[in-house]
């Protein structure tokens, strides 16, 4: 496993673009994006739960379950969530569009739209934006396409590896977007991975899914869930690599790389999360079972007390404990210990006898972990969050103005 | 019903006392407080529902289930929570020397401490803090108890209100802390309850819950639940009015003034919010039953989106859906409404044709109301929250320091 250049476009047969169309108001960023596969591809989509999806999720939902497609469009600066009938309406035109130029079928084409709620998508701007898209599509355009979904991304985010196999190598490519309503049950995000392995839809599906249930469901920026959550894999099969099947060793390293490239999309993600000045790991250990020790972690990762704790570079641990505490899971009080990094805080439910300056400068820096311990089994789950800080609060309370 | 003054002191046979004892670091502000009845009283107490309950809670919890007691000691300046054995030995001796100095049993009396988490209580200074409030027990001593169980709260709050009954009359009287760490399943802190009412345990109790659930339970300022949360009350029959019995039409009258008296807390404790800038009441209809209209109420309530929007004075109505959305409660996405005050935003699951420049002048304004259906049934719930400001991070983040 290797780490390359080129995003979505290093496994082959697959090319990308992103151009300015003047959908983020007032701009001159890129806000239009389209990734494409040279040949048919295996398609895999994990979306969001919320009641509200976004037409596009629904959309989209369909186009996964057919199992095979061809291209993602997404546009920044205007989500297509909350807009009604108009909204499905719109998000089938653009993948109509897509698909005229492509020369594909227009159910091989997924839409995503990202930005403000409730605000029909300014379908002349779209449409300029898909020929432009289309005009521009290169196998250099990973870059281009990675700035185009940004929203309050600081950074564009874009990844890839190559994984040798037995005979042969295969490659996967990842562009993602999100920072703000990152939260658990998948981050609110746009992540699409490309891959020249050869997979069908059933393991690609079940791959997908294990992936993003120890990634992108374990990280939390705020506590919001959005409309237009999505995580799309295509696979084309280009590598000219066997089909991976479950059960082979091909297949045990491709799922690895996988996962692995997942959890560092969505560490990055916490790392540029809104206003975030720390990056947090909270491991929980311990408890009943997996999920007991998930729930616990989740529950400090959110915590505004914890969160503001962080940016205050404060090593409160009671703040920690007190959220373990109200997550709904039940342990003995008595057998709490919270390490922060190597130090030991608390200690069977009461102060450890720390240094508070060796504490507080493990919470000076960038990046630090809360290890906390409830005594009741061997149940550990992983979760990473940021720091809530004025930043936060300002490019949250500013958003639209 | 009618307002009088005097807090905890306006029921006959109530005194309260408060004194500064050290016990905040460095302050000369009042840190101790006591309430205590000349005549034995009924009891009764809602706790915190955190596994990590504090010493004095697990102590109040057995004064409370014997029925009767006489006082209420409280520190402020640091919280008795995560102290381990030291700390329920250090909550009983507390009780014990008030309980000496009243001439009364120990397990009449309640202890409440309130602040920084996991440090042990300065005995020393406790004791000085139960000796100063012993000999200052006034009949007028409401307002400097109410100070003294202040932490982050801007101003003391205290209520009394007088109900006249078929013959004589009765008195409520309450003061309260809390500001941050407000969170559903009883706001993050303390009320203390006085009448001169003659009621048996078990009507009280009742009562008392009917009334928590529908105030306290229906706040949020953060999403953090504490160690250290309770409402007591104490009912000390000194009015000489008969026993209130449910199913009379005095018992409905007093019923009636302590559950308003409890909103009236509540609220006040959410205008009191940490950094706190708006006054939001969330109201859900609709809904299938009254539980889910709760759960939507409480996840728009809670959503960090949401209240940074309000604290940028951003009619984001968008949020408010998709906060509704991932509450975990079912509904049809084309059959939500939203109004923010009377100006209808959403409508059918789309933008409502109303005037960007009304809705942003509602939300100039210090206090306002977003209404939400969603269309399933007659299932309704309020609930009241803060905005999410830059004071808020900022008091959180410097708090130990």
């Amino acid at each position: 496993m290797k780490r390359i250049d080129g995003g979505v476009t290093a496994p082959k047969g697959f090319r990308a673009s992103g151009v300015a169309a003047g959908v983020k108001p007032g701009s001159t960023k890129n806000d239009c994006a389209l990734v494409a596969s040279d040949f048919p591809a295996t398609v895999a989509g994990v979306f969001t739960k919320n009641v509200m999806k976004a037409p596009p999720i629904v959309w989209d939902a369909e186009v996964c379950k057919k199992g095979t497609a061809r291209a993602v469009f997404t546009n920044s600066g205007n989500a297509n969530a909350c807009t009604g009938e108009r909204g499905y309406a719109d998000a089938k035109a653009t993948a109509e569009r897509v698909a005229h130029g492509l020369r594909i079928d227009t159910d091989e084409v997924c839409v995503c739209s990202t930005g403000v709620i409730g605000v029909p998508l300014p379908m002349d701007r779209i449409n300029k934006g898909v020929d432009g898209c289309l005009g521009a599509l290169s196998s250099t355009g990973s870059d281009d396409a990675a700035r185009a979904i940004m929203t309050t991304d600081t950074v564009p985010k874009a990844l890839a590896i190559e994984i040798p196999l037995d005979e042969g190598s295969i490659r996967l490519g990842a562009i993602a977007k999100g920072s703000g309503m990152i939260a658990p049950n998948m981050a609110t995000m746009i992540c699409i991975i490309t891959t020249d392995a050869a997979i069908k839809a059933g393991p690609l599906k079940s791959l997908l899914h294990e992936a993003v249930n120890t990634s992108f469901n374990q990280i939390c920026v705020d506590n919001d869930m959005s409309t237009s959550d999505i995580v799309v894999c295509l696979a084309n099969g280009c590598s000219g690599a066997a089909h991976l099947t479950p059960g082979t060793d091909n297949y045990a390293r491709f799922a690895e790389a996988f996962k692995a490239l997942c959890v560092e999309m969505a560490q990055w993600l916490v790392r540029d999360g809104e206003g975030a000045t720390k990056f947090v790991e909270i491991a929980v250990e311990g408890a009943h079972n997996d999920d007991d020790a998930k729930t616990i972690a989740r529950t400090i990762a959110q915590s505004q007390l914890c969160k503001t704790a962080f940016f205050g570079q404060d090593p409160n641990w009671g703040r920690f404990a007190c959220a373990a505490g109200y997550s709904g899971v039940t342990f003995e009080p008595d057998a709490v210990s919270i390490w922060l990094n190597d130090i030991q805080l608390m200690q069977d439910g009461a102060a450890a006898p720390y240094k508070e300056a060796d504490a507080a400068a493990a919470m000076k820096e960038r990046e630090f972990r809360i290890r906390v311990s409830v005594g009741r089994g061997s149940g550990s789950a992983v979760f990473w969050t940021s720091d809530l800080s004025h930043d936060y609060v300002s490019i949250n309370a500013d958003y639209r103005s």
